[in-house]
């Protein structure tokens, strides 16, 4: 028997413990998804303006035959040879620059982005990272220190390797062509070296999607980059958030902003929800670090991971879902910046593709962030049957980033529900 | 088309990179799995007498049949509530001690030791942690630590809050009562408190499987979990192998060896392939840890992820399999020593339940190990058709840890081939 919302909540607190975060003040309990929706247990219907993992859709059914047919076929580890960990690793560094050309599976970002810090150390011999001091990478007790907004208080002293810079904002602090955040990181990488760590790699999701996907031209990231290369530093990019066609515009985020990283780190949508993740580098990359660690992952590039990710990558190209979510995107957002006209709250309309949003001011001339307001509105388009949430620095940015099969349709629905609620609630601090 | 074992082999350099493990002198394409059973390419059928990941099974259908239900009816994360967490969170800590009453759930066992050294760290305010020198727990950066066998050469220095023990050995060094090993940890305990790194942890496998399941009385345990609580440390069991009722006597190995661990670590056969792992412990030291750092995983705890591992508690539960195993295991053994009757080569039967195996050696008084005819005999078995491994300080030890539906007709068929192989085999060093 299914439990009530409060028994839900209380049975969480005594399995799962304190801290286990949840979306909205009132909880979604979700019992069916399909496509772009999600039902909850009184059969409620929600637009899903908001998950990632789902790429191509919940319950993909291409995805789903792709699991049933080979999670009954065989899944096994890969001590034993078998095509599907090649096949995918081949079609997937296929779609990048020639120079990623090899990678290593794994179950979770997290474990990717582990092992891309490892290989930075491998192949510099050195420890100092550099991260903004907005975003997230995952939550092993290595990559959980990359987070300055969720600070492990446990980590074996590994906090000594992190520094931090500002994370770029265009609505704030316009950087139109990326030096002063080059001259940010150039100043880090000077850091570590004066305190003795050393530099070894900048890591950033190249759309620095939870920064708040500021609007900067494509190639911005090319004076960054030649910072770090001349230090002699690796450029890893996270793309778990920002690849697979998220932006519409490329299939990978670091396309678009100009660089070939030496690291690149899969996750998320990845599956459409099987536990995959991936580590994309240079075959000397990836030899250094192998011939320095046995590495063996027993679940990563299982036969069903390896069919459920290659469902996804044969989903975006059959449908054409990249160049779908740049088309929905420009829709959505012309739609957004009209409705500014109307509501002065809001003070920028960013993103690309299909992660954008609306940054939510309570002057537009000082910007001051409307933080309660942005919380009330995300919790009100809950009640009203969408699904989104907020992020960035001031948390006051609306977060929209569907499954990719969402449509002009669906965008117009929620900016009309969007309007409806700007409309209703007035604008407090 | 399927690629030949040659073009497997280089395609997995080219892809993969370099020291990616495969078993055996000819590695196996296997391409279907069932039951006890794997079939490689060619059609040839083997019996499955190692893989503990599908524990309940090749893709046993009531594990397949959850995950293609649920996968087609949701799959998210825990930010939204869901009942498929809560049910196996109870399910699982209702067969342990009441005292391990919480959990997180992961995605591998690799995630669940992370966090277990990190509970420790929180719990104690120390970093000192403590394995055994022959066994393996895992691949992210920290855990990489506890593995002499693999040693990282990178590992942002990490290497400095771990010691090591010689690991249990009742055939060579035999400690009938584990005083020599609560000895030998009181030693390293010592030795991390004087080198100021202090004293949070031991972490080992209650059944010391990678070590090569040494033969000891149940309780075994007692003195060093003393030891461990009386300098203030937390004990960490690793049951990612020897957990679910691998040994037949018990579910879970630390009841066996008589004690309850401060934290319990799941992974492997949890789900039976399916990526799946987990942490179960004590309601304030999951509190301490959540309250320290807000810990989030993205597959972890899914419910497809959930449904897969419920399903192996059904297939436990309905097939009285962890029985079933003890009797199994019992008559391998009695087998296996009827043999060393014949084979001077067996220097020592050893195991509980479905996880056993023979220590050979080249004499019986000297006891010297026959690490190479040990490799011979595992080879000249999977040309036989028949699927297994070694293990233990020397690679001497087979290993034998078949999915727990293994028969004792199966066993027999397993005992008849290598009765054959070691009469065939001259032994030689």
């Amino acid at each position: 028997m299914p439990r009530t919302t409060q028994t839900l909540i209380s049975d969480r607190r005594r399995y799962l413990g304190p801290n286990v975060s949840t979306f909205y003040d009132e909880p979604v309990h979700v019992v069916r998804g399909e496509d772009v929706w999600l039902w909850d247990a009184d059969g409620r219907k929600y637009l899903d303006c908001y998950n990632n993992v789902p790429h191509v859709g919940h319950c993909n059914p291409r995805v789903v035959e792709a699991i049933c047919r080979q999670a009954s076929t065989l899944n096994t580890h890969t001590r034993y040879l078998h095509d599907g960990i090649l096949d995918y690793v081949a079609r997937l560094t296929g779609t990048m620059d020639d120079s990623l050309d090899s990678a290593i599976l794994t179950c979770t970002g997290s474990e990717a982005n582990d092992i891309a810090l490892r290989m930075a150390e491998a192949m510099t011999g050195k420890r100092g990272i550099i991260a903004t001091d907005a975003t997230y990478h995952g939550n092993t007790a290595l990559v959980s220190q990359l987070s300055t907004s969720n600070p492990p208080k446990t980590g074996f002293g590994l906090g000594q390797y992190f520094r931090f810079v500002e994370a770029p904002d265009s609505y704030r602090r316009p950087d139109p062509d990326g030096t002063l955040f080059a001259e940010a990181v150039a100043e880090q990488i000077a850091r570590h070296e004066a305190e003795g760590t050393g530099f070894a790699a900048l890591l950033i999701c190249p759309y620095f999607l939870n920064e708040g996907f500021p609007d900067h031209p494509d190639g911005w990231l090319r004076p960054v980059a030649d910072v770090v290369r001349r230090a002699g530093g690796l450029l890893i990019c996270d793309e778990v958030q920002s690849g697979f066609g998220r932006t519409g515009t490329h299939l990978w985020a670091h396309e678009k902003m100009g660089v070939v990283p030496d690291i690149l780190t899969l996750g998320k949508p990845m599956g459409n929800g099987h536990p995959v993740g991936g580590v994309v580098t240079r075959s000397e990359i990836l030899q250094r670090f192998r011939e320095g660690y046995r590495y063996f992952n027993t679940f990563g590039g299982n036969p069903v991971s390896c069919a459920a990710a290659m469902a996804v990558l044969d989903e975006l190209d059959d449908r054409d879902l990249v160049a779908q979510a740049a088309i929905v995107g420009n829709h959505a957002r012309a739609r957004l910046r009209a409705l500014g006209e109307r509501h002065a709250v809001i003070g920028d309309v960013r993103g690309s593709g299909l992660v954008f949003g609306a940054e939510f001011v309570l002057d537009r001339d000082s910007r001051e962030p409307a933080v309660a307001y942005t919380d009330r509105v995300v919790n009100a388009l809950r009640q009203e049957g969408f699904l989104l949430s907020k992020l960035g620095r001031h948390r006051n940015t609306l977060k929209i980033r569907p499954p990719m099969p969402f449509t002009t349709a669906h965008a117009d629905s929620l900016i009309d529900a969007l309007d409806d609620v700007l409309s209703r609630l007035p604008v407090t601090p």
